[in-house]
Formats: structure tokens, sequence, C-alpha cells
């Protein structure tokens, strides 16, 4: 076989592949990283790259995602197209993942403020009592005699006893090892790391000297599209530092559907998706260790948190028959593991825990939510919804938690829409329209390229306010305004003309974006409305509205509403809680009985499955106007 | 190439070997033990066979380890000669592995019958709960369905929950992956192996189809000379097989002490003992495996029994601060271990528990013999004693034990004594004297050539009984007995007579031996009586003296009396209980509720340091004249 020469721009990053890989390919080897919203299928159009001069062409299949003057262009689809010289190859700006917007931590305040989620220093309840998952107990131990000659561990754990309230010690295997040596060389000076396991402590390693100092953790949001970490003092409990990436396994596909078919559909697709995520995690790692000049020794424990298929894959558990009907995961409840069983480049003898879900749909980062929230705390009714494909909402108080998992489709993420996209550079992330004119923002200040969530749901919004389309989403007249076209007998409505564009050509919203967006937005409504029906609840009597993760933080709440997005409450209630699943990983790493209440959730939370559940299907076709079907939900709306 | 015909006798049991194979390779195929102490080099001279009919002919070297007899007879070493024909293969008793005394279990009943100790099948008491420690339980589960979509592994242990009266149950990371597909492509009919774990049972495995009948666990003697394992079908309890071997740490030291210094001065020492007693494990697991055509992976369980120094060496752990004053092991109680941290071969996902020990002269070996012989479970006051070079006693019922270890030296093990030896083939076992005639008896019915164990506490015994030396263990006089010669000043009494002995020399005892021997004595039973005394009773409270291991086996109980060994009590009180570290490990491997009573034994009991203890400096001194210096004690003896 032939090797040909392949240069990425403007990365400038260069490989050598053999003659008939794709470009997918060259570019998952030179390490930039490429949109592939499928799995590198053909299927999705969002792989689109630049070859100048030439040098490949689009196959007939690929020409279907390409404008003509893409193809005049040179542009292709990266996983379609076969490498058979060395060539050039311009990755556009809306191709690139990492411009993508990374959650890194934490609520952003809009309407009001939170009430302090972070763990507090003095004792509040049981989430906030400072105790860490992992600790290092400095222990200056007495020499033996003959007096008093126990066992050199038992010697350990008296003295474990003495400078803590715990009573119940357990020696690691590994730990014993050396343990004569370490004890004598030091002077019965060492440092002990414990680690909760079950209901006892669990003795993890025994350092020389005092390294009570030197004791870190790791909270990581396992997101299906960005993967977070946060390096935290175990000992003060401070964040030290935070580092985002995009998950890797983006290659495979970009949602947990797509995965779920690689891992289960392609040879070894499950190894490659879980070496994807440990890289993820081994690449945040360095960069924080690095950054912040730590010993990655140093670190003993993770708690991590995700949805069920990425807490399958993180561990290299097979999520195959979570997709299939009855939807049953492996597992919901995760064992602690040692860190290096999945290759995790901490401490030798560092743990992990996975925060345990619910069900296949309701995951750890929901539970971790929970938790963040406290909403299994406090006697007061509140809902957590976290939209992205799926929408996942929880309500509940402390007594009682139901939760569902709808499917919203990807409209919110730009899947699905003429003019969609991710909210990367040059996308419409605001609209407003005001007497015929139309005012928009993107991403980085760029010419617009596309269409994020947020401006698909300003876009709605300022659409339906205007009048200027019907409550079922249908355009009323062309003549309403001179920015509403017909093109191949469909309405749709220009946001941007093509001298304001990138693209140079109109980025305009159609009647079946619209239609579709009507679909994700119903979907997720009608998921609250079942929720506070089976619970027996109404909009009114709910505290507290959080929304979580990307969808949430960029958000504008009364556009929402208006669309019937969100339901018709005080937005005042309403509040962004950003990264909760990231927050409550951090808050079990520093909290035992946050990680015991954590599985109190997720072993007590009732979870509905919608797809089977009547009143959920006639709630949906109730939501599928604008606002609603039943105006009286959304009082404060005019149309 | 040929196959020939080779038949075993006097097992009578034959197989078929290719032309060129060694006879060695066919008693293994074979399943016929024959001695073998350099493992087939032809180094040792241990695996002499006789070959009739001139069959075959020892070669140059064999000719070294053979007398002209033995070749005019056709004896060979198996491990030097091929074979090129079919032949008969007789196997001498000296040859024979068992009969090489390794002691392979259980008591041999010799004054009295012992109770029963094997694990009944009736529940009697707690340690014959028949609970075994690995368990494999076949399940027939209900494939999930939308009303009943617990996770995987949920269903699992639902399942487990009904078969089982088990409650709590916790999944090991390694049995979830691969969970999944187990369950679907076996039709959800699967067999777990669980095992009991701190107070939960993990599930180790989850195997396709019905493998409840293939479970087996090991019962393992780790000896300082010899390792002895026994495998045991789990289901029903019944022993499959057993075996033996000469510890391979020999090569390194005979005794702890040896082996200790060998670990803690030698460049990883410790990993060589180590990595030989692992050698040695495994290549017991291989004979056993296959003789009895068991999958090694159906072994799921381990436990193991050792003194302190050999259980640390078992587990890598360094023995080196043992050694020292003020004697402090690692540790005393072991964690349960993956079998596989150290290459053991039996199932991956195999655990190993090492029973407790109690000090780091009191090791897990004694914690296995009074569970054996119910020291711990019933009220009335019972004493075990296993004598090596260290004598090991313990005393006490079911509400106190207090132990000990006395340093008795080597000297009944031959060491230290001019014509001492180990008691193999040429042994001198049995002596008696009556008129002026010696009697005696050898292993394997050879030409003498050293005095082992019994036959020095026979000799010494019969030397006092006839007079021919004082209390103090002085000859009396030369003109007592013709035997009685004096050589280079020392006086020695003749036990064979050159032209009867293998060396062609006189087989002597010395006064200097018979000093040791009673310094020996003298310690073993100072340590009994200071052990009576500390807890406040008398000989005659003894409801029963256990005599544990290979030296009790072979030992006249009468003899040892006569000299002050053992205490002067009714002879039916005294049993021998043979390797009851191995039955021991037994009993806990097939009841968990014995491994329960073990961690309570060793934690519970009181070990005396003899070494810093007056009372027993007394009763030595006390001790040093035969049978003692308070006639008092030993009323039943006539000198």
């Amino acid at each position: 076989m032939t090797a040909h020469k392949i240069r990425f721009l403007p990365d400038n990053k260069e490989v050598e592949l053999e003659s008939g890989s794709t470009i997918l390919d060259a570019a998952e080897k030179a390490g930039v990283s490429i949109n592939s919203l499928c799995g590198g299928n053909g299927a999705c159009g969002k792989c689109k790259v630049q070859v100048p001069d030439g040098k490949a062409h689009a196959d007939m299949e690929s020409i279907n995602y390409l404008t003509k003057d893409e193809v005049k262009e040179g542009y292709v689809l990266a996983c379609q197209t076969k490498i058979h010289m060395d060539m050039e190859v311009i990755v556009p700006p809306e191709g690139r993942l990492e411009d993508e917007q990374i959650l890194m931590d934490e609520p952003i305040m809009t309407y009001s403020q939170p009430e302090k989620l972070s763990v507090p220093k003095v004792p509040r309840d049981p989430l906030s009592f400072f105790e860490p998952l992992s600790q290092k107990i400095y222990l200056v131990l007495d020499e033996p005699s003959q007096t008093d000659n126990v066992s050199d561990i038992d010697r350990v754990i008296r003295g474990l006893r003495k400078k803590t309230d715990y009573q119940n010690f357990e020696a690691s295997f590994k730990c014993l090892r050396g343990l004569a040596e370490t004890l004598r060389i030091s002077g019965w000076k060492v440092t002990a790391t414990i680690a909760r396991s079950c209901s006892i402590w669990r003795i993890l390693q025994i350092e020389p000297g005092d390294k009570s100092d030197h004791n870190y953790g790791l909270a990581i949001d396992v997101g299906t599209t960005t993967v977070v970490a946060q390096l935290v003092n175990m000992k003060s409990g401070v964040v030290v530092g935070v580092a985002g990436s995009h998950n890797l396994q983006a290659h495979y596909g970009a949602d947990v559907i797509s995965r779920m078919i690689y891992a289960c559909n392609i040879d070894s697709g499950l190894n490659t998706l879980h070496v994807s995520i440990i890289e993820n995690i081994n690449g945040l790692i360095k960069t924080l260790t690095e950054q912040k000049g730590i010993n990655r020794e140093d670190i003993t424990a993770i708690v991590a948190a995700g949805n069920t298929t990425m807490s399958h894959l993180l561990l290299s558990l097979t999520p195959c028959s979570i997709r299939l009907d009855p939807y049953v995961p492996t597992a919901k409840i995760f064992p602690q593991i040692n860190a290096s069983e999945i290759s995790i480049d901490i401490s030798s003898n560092g743990i992990m825990e996975t925060l345990p879900a619910v069900a296949s749909y309701v995951g750890g980062d929901i539970v971790s939510g929970i938790i963040s929230c406290r909403i299994a705390d406090r006697p007061e009714i509140r809902v957590l919804i976290d939209v992205g494909t799926n929408g996942e909402i929880a309500i509940g108080n402390n007594e009682w938690l139901v939760c569902c998992s709808a499917s919203a489709g990807p409209a919110f993420e730009g899947g699905g829409i003429s003019s969609g996209m991710r909210a990367t550079r040059g996308a419409v992330q605001r609209v407003k329209i005001e007497n015929g004119r139309v005012y928009y923002e993107t991403i980085g200040k760029a010419k617009p390229r596309g269409l994020c969530g947020s401006g698909l749901i300003d876009t709605l919004s300022a659409l339906i306010t205007n009048q200027y389309i019907d409550s079922d989403g249908k355009f009323r007249s062309v003549s309403k305004s001179e920015r509403i076209i017909e093109i191949d007998g469909e309405p749709q409505f220009i946001i941007a003309y093509s001298h304001e564009t990138e693209t140079g050509k109109d980025l305009t919203i159609t009647e079946s974006d619209i239609i579709n967006l009507i679909r994700s937005k119903a979907a997720v409504f009608a998921a609250i409305k079942s929720l506070i029906n089976y619970v027996g609840f109404k909009f009114e009597d709910i505290h507290t509205f959080y929304v979580a993760g990307g969808f949430g933080t960029y958000l504008d709440i009364p556009n929402a509403i208006s669309i019937g997005l969100l339901p018709d409450i005080d937005i005042k209630k309403i509040q962004f809680v950003g990264n909760s699943s990231l927050m409550g990983a951090r808050i079990g790493l520093l909290s035992v009985h946050a990680l015991d209440r954590a599985a109190k959730i997720a072993a007590g939370m009732t979870n509905i499955e919608l797809s089977t559940y009547q009143p959920f299907m006639d709630e949906y076709v109730g939501a599928m106007f604008l606002p609603h079907t039943d105006r009286n939900l959304f009082p404060s709306v005019r149309c």
C-alpha cells in the first residue's frame, strides 16, 4: 500500500496514511477534532471539510449534504472521502469540535441568586459534612516493644482510631506489602491514605513522613459531548483547577444512541469507546497536574458522574441492551474500583466511584444534579431538568422522587434543522424581532453560520410573538414580512441575509424546522407535565425549577416559556444550575454522606417509562402547539 | 512414535506413553506419586523404581544413587529412564511420595477414638454448618420485559436472593464485564459464583448454563517442611484428592529462622521464597486437577493455613521483624485476596483466605488446629500441641484460650544430633531395649542410616528405663552394657553395629545428643506447664490433649511421657490429630462460620511471650531432668 501525507489546516498537523483510508481516519490519527454526529457513516453531513485543488471529490451520497457552491469549492464529507494522494485539508470553523462551549462548572446565575450549593465548612446537613472519600492521616506511632508488640498493621489501625472518629478499618492487600520497611525507615512517622468502601475505611497505602497536605481528588462529569474534570484539594475542599475537553468518543457518534450502535455493531467498538474516554480523562489529569504542579500519585480518589451509557462505557460495560426495548443496563449501582483497573493515571492505589443511575435513560449525572440542588434534602417540591437529545426530568423532595426521560430529538442541538448547528463560533445564539427588524448575536461575534439551540428558541418565540407563524407553527402569510420567502414551496424566514453571513447565503428557518422544534419542545413539556400530574401536583406547587447543563445556560427563559418549552411559572423560581453533574460529583468526593445519599436516591427514585405511558402520549399531542393547546397553562404568554 | 504400556505396581495403574518418555512422566500421567525432591533432574536419587525382567537399565549417572544389589534387582531412577517397550514398574515404598512422611490429613487414631472432626451433613454447631466459602448457584432468570426491566446485575441478585438465604450481595467489577452477553447468550440460565467477603456475598463470576456441579476448593497446609493441598468438592464437601510436596523453600533454609534470614539478608530473597511457595502450590494444583480430570478454572476458593512466617511468605510480606525482638509481624489478620494477585493458578476470579495468626510464633496453623479440635467450642479444657523446631501450645475452652510458643530447637527433627535425620527411608523410628538387646524398626525396612524424632525419644526412654543413663542424661557406667562405648572421651550408646547399618559405621547416640534432647523436651514441657499454671489449672483438669503434626503421628506416647516430654496424664486423653492445620483449612473452606470463628480465636487468644516470662525459665530448669526434677509430676514413670 502507498502512504500519503495529509496536512490539516488551520492546525497545520500532518500525518501519513495508507491509500484508501478516509480523511476522518487521518484526522483521528492527527488528533484533529472533526465534528461527526453519525459516527462516520455519511449519515449526518456534519464532517464537511474543504480539499482545495480538486484533490478529492464528493461522491453522490455526500452531495446531498453539500450545496452546489460547496461542491465547487472542494467540500467533501471527511468520513466518505478516501485518500489517494498527498493533500491539504481545511477544516472549516463549523466542522471543528473544540470551539464548542464546554460547561466547566457551577451555577451561572441569571434570574435569581441560587442557594449556596457548594460544600460549606460548617456542617449543616448530612450532605454538607466535610468528610472526604479519601483522606490522608499523618500518624506518629509508638515504636513496638516487648509489652506492645501488636502487628504493624494493627499499630497503624490503632493510630488511625486515635486520630479519627472511625472504628472500622480494613487493610488492602497492597498496603501490607512493604509496610514493615516503611514504618521502620520513617521512624514510625507515616501517612495513611484511607478511603471509604462500603461502610468501612480501607487503608489504601502508607507513605513515609507527613504527606497529609498532598491529597487530591477528581470530580469528573463524563458528558456525551464534553468531559470536565475538577481537581480538588481533599484536605481543604478547595477546587484547585478545572479542565474540560470534547468527548473523544464523538469521533464514533454524536449522541448516546450512535455510540451504542458503534459499541455493539463494530468489532471491538466497546473497547474503542472505552479507551477514548480513558484517554480523555488521562489528558485532563495531565493538563491539571502539570498546570498546578501536582504529582499524579497524590490524586487518591475520583468520583465520576455520567448518564447510564457513558458510565457503562467508562467502565467498559456493554451498553447494547440499554438501547433495545426493554432498556436494561448491566448495572445501575457501580462498584468502587481501583482507578488502575481501567488505566486511569492517578495514584496506583487510588479509587474511583461512579455515581449510580436510576434507569437506562436517567443516569448518575441526574442523581448528581439532585444532590447538587439538594432536592432530596428539603421538604419543598423541586424539579430538575436537563435537556439534550434526551430531556431528563426529576421531581421530588425529601420524601419522594420521580423521574423520567423523554426523547427530545437533536433539534435543540442543531440536528435535523436546515441551518442548525452546535453552539460553536458563528452560531446565532440570541435573536430578537422588533418592528420587522431582526437583531441577532453570534458566538465569537463572527459572521452568522447557523442557529444553535438558544437561537432557535429565540427565533421561534420571536416568530410567534410577532405573529409571523400560527400556534401550529405554520407561517400565516408571506405578505406579513419581506423576510418570509418561499423556496420550492416551503415557506421560510430569513434571519440574516446572504451579504451578512459567512456562507454568503441567506440564513433561514423553514416551516419543517419549526415543526421539528415544536416536536422537541412538546416532548420535553409533556414529560414535565406528565410527571407533575403523576405525583398529583400543579406547576404552582413547584418551589424551584432547576435547569441544568449547557442547554440551560444560554437559554432565554421568558422565550422558552413563550414557546411552551418550560412551564409558565414565576421566572424567579427558575434557576440555571450549570454543570450540576460535575458539582454533585465534587460534593460526593468531599462528603461520603453525599455518596450514601446518591445511592439512596438512585435506589428509591421512581422512574416512569414514558414510551409506554399513555398519559404522556396525550400530553405530547396537547403540547404540539405554540405555546400549548390549553392556553390556560400559559396565562402570561400573549400571542 | 510408538506407544508403550506401562503398568505401575502395587497401584496396578496402566498408562500408554510414547517411546522416549521417562518413567516419571508415565507415573505423573498415571497419577502414581513418586518421590522426587529435585524435580526430575537426576540430582536427588529419590525416584528409585524397580523394573523387573531387565527391561530397563540404570545409566552411569543414576548408579551413584543405587547400591550394587539395587542395580542387580533392576532398580533405576524414574526420571532418568526412558521407555522403549511395554513394562511393569514397581514403586518401592520409600519411593512413593505418600510414604514419605507428608502428613496429608486427618487424625490417625492410636490410643482412643477421637470425636468426629469432619464436617457433618446435619448442622450441629456453628462450625459444622455446611456453608462453603464459595458457592456456585444455578439461576433460571425471567427475561426482562417493559414491566420488569431492572438492571442485569440486579436480576442476578434477585435470582440469588430467591435461591439462597442471603440478602447482601455485591457485584465484583469483573463479573459485570460481559454479563449482558452471558445472560442473553445463555437464554437467562446462568451460574453465579459467590464468595463470602467480610459479611457480604461477592459475586465473582457468571458462567452460562448450569455449572453448579463444577465448583472446587483447595485447603492448603503451608508447612515449613511440607505443603499439602486437599481438593474439595464445594457442593458436596467431599475431599476429591490430596497431594503433598516438600516445601521448595527448603533449598533456602530448613526452618523458619533460616528462611527469615534468607528473606531479609539476600537480595530479592523475599521474592525468591514467595515464588517458591507459589510454585509448590501450583504444582500441587496441577497434580490434583490432572489426576482428577478437573478444570483448574473450576477451583474458586482457597483456604490456606500456615505459621506466621509461612503466611507472610505466601503473601509476599516481609517476615524480617518477626525474627527480631519484639517480634512484630506485618499482619496477623490477612485480607481476602484474589488468588491471581499472587499468581495462583485457579479460576482467574478465585479467592484466597489465609487463616489469621495469634502472634509471630503462633500462626494460622495453630488457629486451624484449634478449629479442627473444636477447642473453642466446648466447655472442657483441652490442649493442642504441635512440636517442630518450635513447640506451639494452646489451651482453653469455649470461654478462654491461651497459647505460647517455645523454641524447642531442631533436635526432634534430627538437627544437632550426631546421627539424627529426618523421618525418611532408613531412619530408625522405633527403638526398644530389653535385657540388653536392642530392637529397632526403620522407615522402609531399610538398613538403618540414622535416628529420627520418634526413634530418638524411644532411645532416650529406653536408656533411662534400662538405667544406662541418669536422670541428668549422663551415662551411669560404661560397664553397664557392652554397647556403651567412649570415643574421644565422650560416652555413647550403640543402637546398631556397623555391619547392620547402611553406612557401615556404628549408629550411636552420644551424651551430647542426649543433653540436646533433654533441652528440647524441657522447653516443650516447661511451656506446657507454664501455660497450665498461668490459667490456674492442673494436668488432671485437661479433658483432652491433642498432639498435632508429623511429630505426633509416629510418637510412642508412654515413651514421650517417660522422658518428661508430655505430661503424665491418662494416655487415653492423648490424641494424635494428624495434620490438624490442613483439616481446619478444609473446615473453613466448607463453613464460613468456621472462618469467623478462626478470626475470633486469633483476636481473642492470649499469647504468652515465654522469652520474657520468668515462670517459664524456672519451669525449664526444673524440666532439665529425666523425666523431671519434681518426680511427683510423673507418678506413673518408674526409673
